[in-house]
């Protein structure tokens, strides 16, 4: 990639439990302000259930495309937990009860006096070839298999996972931004602001209404990965609308 | 589809500041309870920027796969609100400036002594043989085009339009669950969930970890559209993990 460009990312957060509305994801919502400040574009995310043919197919698509692939969800110890073999799958790597990974969780089980059954050995499936994620809130680890990196669902976890792997990736200038709240409608700047936005092709440009007491605002967002562009385009947006 | 199946949905979220971090999406969560309780089964999600070809493209993937497709974002009046032009293409509609909509926005806004300048025509922009959705918010409508309902992104109008786009639909029979909390780690129990998932295959089982005060604990959910299968696998799974 040129030397400015960012690098991209994809999320697939994986799990029944989102798509049925039992419980609401905050792993997109932390990976995407945590990458953007690292200086990764996050340019799409899927949401796939516990389907091993749709976690397999979403990463075939999603790995080629992007520098990194995240995913959330789906490496526990019950039947449901599908994650490890289907990117095995989909990367075309072996997977098996890896020793390293036995050896985690066994001496984990051990120190508590708890069995390591064969439902917890689930969790030491790791494919061959993956470095492991630490996991310091329950011992189980995550994994990078080429460009994706293998995460827990359950947010505690999820984010200290990524906060272990973030600072091995390569980002490019992170991404600034600068919010102009107005109190006019989106309708009444939108012809200005768009005229502006063309002018910045290197800027990203949006514009987010908001109610409040009854009054009609905006939030209008510029984008960039240069403040002092950033700068201009503020100052001269804050003149159009004044 | 056979009459007990449940019709399938996919949704589409579109906008760069869901991406970027900015803004925490919560349209996803509300469509998937609503569309649970409906007897729909959504079966995917995904998320993208403000970019004509990646919304063309998903919609091109997720239309023919699924009875619904849900979008939500992008059919405001600014330059980034590019969804409308995006499904027509997608769906192959030619689209212009609609008389419907035309009228319905120059009556609001000459209601309000407010401009119905050129960015705020845009939101006219709607395809043809598209059927307008009623937005009781800021008047600005979606639109169902083929099985694509088109919804805003600002949670509270996204809400008002699925209620009223929702009971047009036909559903399957709703899909219920029930949940029993232990106190004892998933690891524990998976052998004996899992198979009893296994002699269940018309339900769906999963298990969710969580702590609390110390604790180690898991929600088993089965999920399905037979209440008495449901309540009889419940009453197994609560005597296997007494």
């Amino acid at each position: 990639m040129p030397a400015n460009a960012m690098p991209t990312a994809a999320m697939l957060v994986i799990g029944d439990e989102i798509l049925s509305g039992r419980t609401r994801d905050s792993n997109l919502h932390h990976l995407a302000r945590e990458l953007t400040g690292a200086g990764i574009e996050l340019r799409e995310a899927r949401v796939v259930g516990d389907d091993h043919a749709a976690i397999v197919a979403a990463l075939r698509a999603l790995s080629p495309a992007h520098d990194h692939v995240f995913t959330s969800g789906g490496i526990g110890p019950t039947h449901d937990d599908i994650t490890a073999d289907a990117v095995a799958e989909a990367m075309g790597a072996p997977i098996g009860h890896r020793a390293d990974a036995m050896a985690l969780l066994a001496a984990h089980y051990a120190a508590r006096g708890m069995e390591f059954n064969t439902a917890r050995q689930r969790m030491a499936r790791i494919p061959d070839g993956a470095a492991l994620i630490d996991n310091p809130v329950s011992i189980a680890p995550g994994f990078t298999l080429g460009n994706v990196h293998v995460m827990a669902g359950v947010p505690s976890i999820f984010e200290a996972m990524l906060a272990s792997v973030l600072p091995g990736l390569t980002g490019g200038a992170p991404l600034m931004s600068q919010n102009l709240r107005v109190l006019k409608g989106e309708g009444e700047i939108a012809g200005p602001f768009g005229a502006l936005a063309a002018e910045y092709p290197d800027l990203s440009m949006g514009s987010y209404p908001f109610q409040q007491d009854g009054a009609v605002g905006t939030n209008l967002v510029i984008r960039g990965q240069d403040p002092g562009r950033i700068a201009e385009a503020m100052l001269r947006l804050a003149k159009l609308v004044e």
